[in-house]
């Protein structure tokens, strides 16, 4: 693999269901990444070490999922200077995912996480790989068409579902 | 001027105390950035027309405010191939904010935005600057800088606080 | 079938054993209709086209129904004079529906969303009727028949309960 | 005026302020319409004769608002074969409204209620009349007028706001 | 059966297995009961009828149960001077049993339903049974037993727990 | 005044503005009552021997209203034969009243609590009555009158309306 | 077993498989425990004397577990000067957890209840011992050495994941 | 000042009013203890470093106090083997102070935070010396004088409501 530009990172390995389809999706438009756990709970001075030196790595967007009482996106983004994308996870004993949206979204002034969806994996990926397209316009052109194959899709469902109500 | 690289728009003029603090932010480091009204529910062609357009334009990124139920960024993401910040917005008659939060985010797979903090407009100026930032190592230096500045200010308040109670 | 007089849309095909309620219902009372998947998000384009032209076309109402951050009946309405009926649906990694119903409902000033309960698809093809039945006699007396049927359908079951206990 | 073919009822005096939009809707765009006050919990009985009766007097659609646990909306509904929209309205003492949007949207089946947004008077006018215009070309007009004027609101608007930010 | 003095009624047979909890408590004590359905929004001339006459038909407490917009238990009490017992009902499509719980809490001033936790009909019967204590100290003693009961099978379960820890 | 018959109890004299209601209407219609402070956690042993003792002194239903963690009428009615009526109150710093709520209505199988309305303190005195008056025909008369009463206010403010509209 | 220093109650013995949790900790590092049902709602008088007496007998912590209407803890903590740690548990019928949560989380001014996570039976061992490790080195020590471990499997795994994803 | 024993930190000077009642408590009943401002996302490093050495500097508890997405009380936990009591604030943007209480409260297992009520200032002052008295005479004893002193302000207020009301 290439050297990574986006980082994957998680909480916990429970996490991995969701995070993986972070990773199909990059792996699809060959963005290389890494991927691998992070606590901030449990690894407190891991996490630093990896939020403070990511972008002398050469790292360009970090993605960080968690649950429950998620702090890892937001204190990622405490100490790095990269775009943080936060996808709060609804793991067991969470309360129906509250815990994680809240946890990750309402961050204060000073310190914005870039939130998605409860468990949108796959939307991370996309936006990361729409940071990266902002200024690199292969990538770009690869969103684009990404969008107009979500399209077709969806064309070519709404035609057998009309057949079948006709 | 110089050419806006950053494009800030809301659903409605009430939500302009919010996105004027993204317009200082931005102003504060120095990226270009334009700021207009676009309501996805009540001049739905212009919407299109701002979404399908802007990356021709040599916009970057795109930031979208609003309220209640909250279609704006989601439309635009739907649109655009760029990266979009949603700021939900706790407009009258919202309910406490959450109709706002939850049609900003929680987008289907295929379409992220980027959602911020409720009312969160400096949020988003920061994270348009940290996205135009993963590529522009000036614009990376003032993240850094400005994240010092933050860190000097809470100890600054800190000093005195601790005076008081020492 | 006749020209349809209500059209049925959904966002995505996982939402067809609801709307399929919408549909069983028209059926029931003989009022022709049409049914499609529109994506607001993945088929901007084809949304487009549907709502501004629905009118033109025969349709007196719309009923649309979608999940998570459901922007699909806010936008229809935003885009056609017709009366729009909004189904949430609660989906996977929906937040207990909340979002989706949040989403339909709080559509600002100027644009109602005629919305019925989470995953109602029965009820959404009624109150089609009962729009229609406002104009047309015969319609409304079907509306009057069928509520006679739920009433003594509930009679027929207290005789069962009350012998059981008594 | 004309024979009322629209029917506005409150729960209480106090929910006033809201349904002052929707005659206002109505008034402005010549729709004749009826307006008073019925207690589905303090006047059971007027409640009762005024639904059973309502298409019998020419009515064609009945807007209902009401607020804490509203059964006005739903009980109307019940009793009578006409559209229902039903206007949440935020009360002293109502949780957040909360109370009052899910006792008239969470309808079962067999008897929807058209929900619109909480305290949206004006949106209950414009549905009322959508559904009227379904049937009569000249108020379909009306609504397209109306969503031409919207739309011609939010452009002057924007021109003001963009000079401010150029 | 002796003449009832209590009447449980339910919107649904799909609350049956909620309601006949209250009948097996009441039977436990030997409180005459009917059961039966009354559909506030199916039925309503029903539910009026019965509503008006219970009180004088002998019934002292009126328990009804209903899901979703729960609009039984406080259209009865609108329409009876009996105390009325809301058991609110998890119903499929429900929110989470929300809107069951604000539909029959929630009672404006003049019309009280006395509202007990989510799906606990056994408590309703109980509650029943503390109303007609209050007047014949034969069933208040009944009371002061089945109390005295559930502490005593607390207790022998405490033995048994603190052996196993010990 | 006579022996009181019903007990108002609260757990901080901050309730008193809600409970006076309740006063208010049993002074309204002859019913004799207390009033006084009772805390379920700053004074639990004022509580227990309160609470044992009340069915000895003549009370036949107790009211008690508290906000926050409100334990007070659980407790209450954990150590009571008595008909519990409990009133959430929306203190300061409660959680919009979710948490007295919740507190309130939520108990176990074998303890209910009559769980009226938001800060419905008048209510709690009008199921007072209505628990009286299932016993004793004057007083169920009473509550005859005063929905009679209500409608005639509603109806009365219902012309005024009219006259304004028409 | 020693003199217990901590004791663990909990409302039902549908309780025991989050306390067990609790239990299982403290065994782990070897600080004696009791492990007792004390309900709040069908054991009132066995609650008092349990928490009146607690610090008489050399207890240092509580820990009370509960669902629903979750009194308990509150109740303890009102009875007693020591610590009292509360566990809110997701019974059946409980709605979400938020019930409980809030029974047991907000506390009046007074008497506080030192909450944990929905279900988190491990994390009040945990806390527990950390409050007597505040006063005791050896079990501070075994928290530092208990965190050491957490971190030590964190990072294993994390080795397993990046293996899997380079 | 004598070494302080508890640690008081928060978020931002704007939850001093909060903090100020935990200071209070502490200062009233002789408990020393330092207080400052420590922000997990605009001074990570001071929060490492005040983490990791709190315990060698003598300190037995930490009261932490944040708003919003409130990772100051869970950070601190994870570098600290002391009690950490986590304090919710309601700030503005705030949604209702539910983002605070979830994201201290909803810790993972490993971690816990003993949360208090919101806003509850003096109560985690009331539990550090709880925490504190669990292993010192003299601090029990305040807190069971403390407790005595709150049972006799309620007792005095009770005498003159029930005066009012006799």
């Amino acid at each position: 693999m290439k050297y990574p530009i986006v980082s994957i990172i998680m909480g916990s390995d429970s996490d991995l269901p969701v995070l993986q389809q972070t990773a199909d999706f990059l792996s699809s438009i060959a963005i290389p990444f890494e991927l691998t756990i992070v606590s901030a709970h449990r690894t407190p001075t891991r996490m630093f070490e990896f939020a403070q030196n990511a972008h002398h790595r050469g790292i360009k967007v970090i993605i960080a999922g968690a649950g429950g009482a998620a702090h890892l996106p937001g204190m990622v983004a405490s100490l790095s200077p990269l775009p943080v994308i936060g996808v709060p996870i609804k793991s067991s004993n969470s309360i129906d995912g509250w815990d994680s949206i809240l946890s990750i979204l309402q961050m204060p002034n000073g310190v914005p996480v870039a939130t998605v969806a409860l468990n949108a994996g796959q939307n991370a990926g996309i936006l990361a790989a729409q940071i990266i397209g902002s200024s690199q316009a292969d990538v770009l052109q690869k969103i684009l068409d990404y969008k107009q194959g979500l399209s077709e899709k969806v064309e070519a469902k709404a035609k057998i579902v009309e057949a079948q109500f006709s």
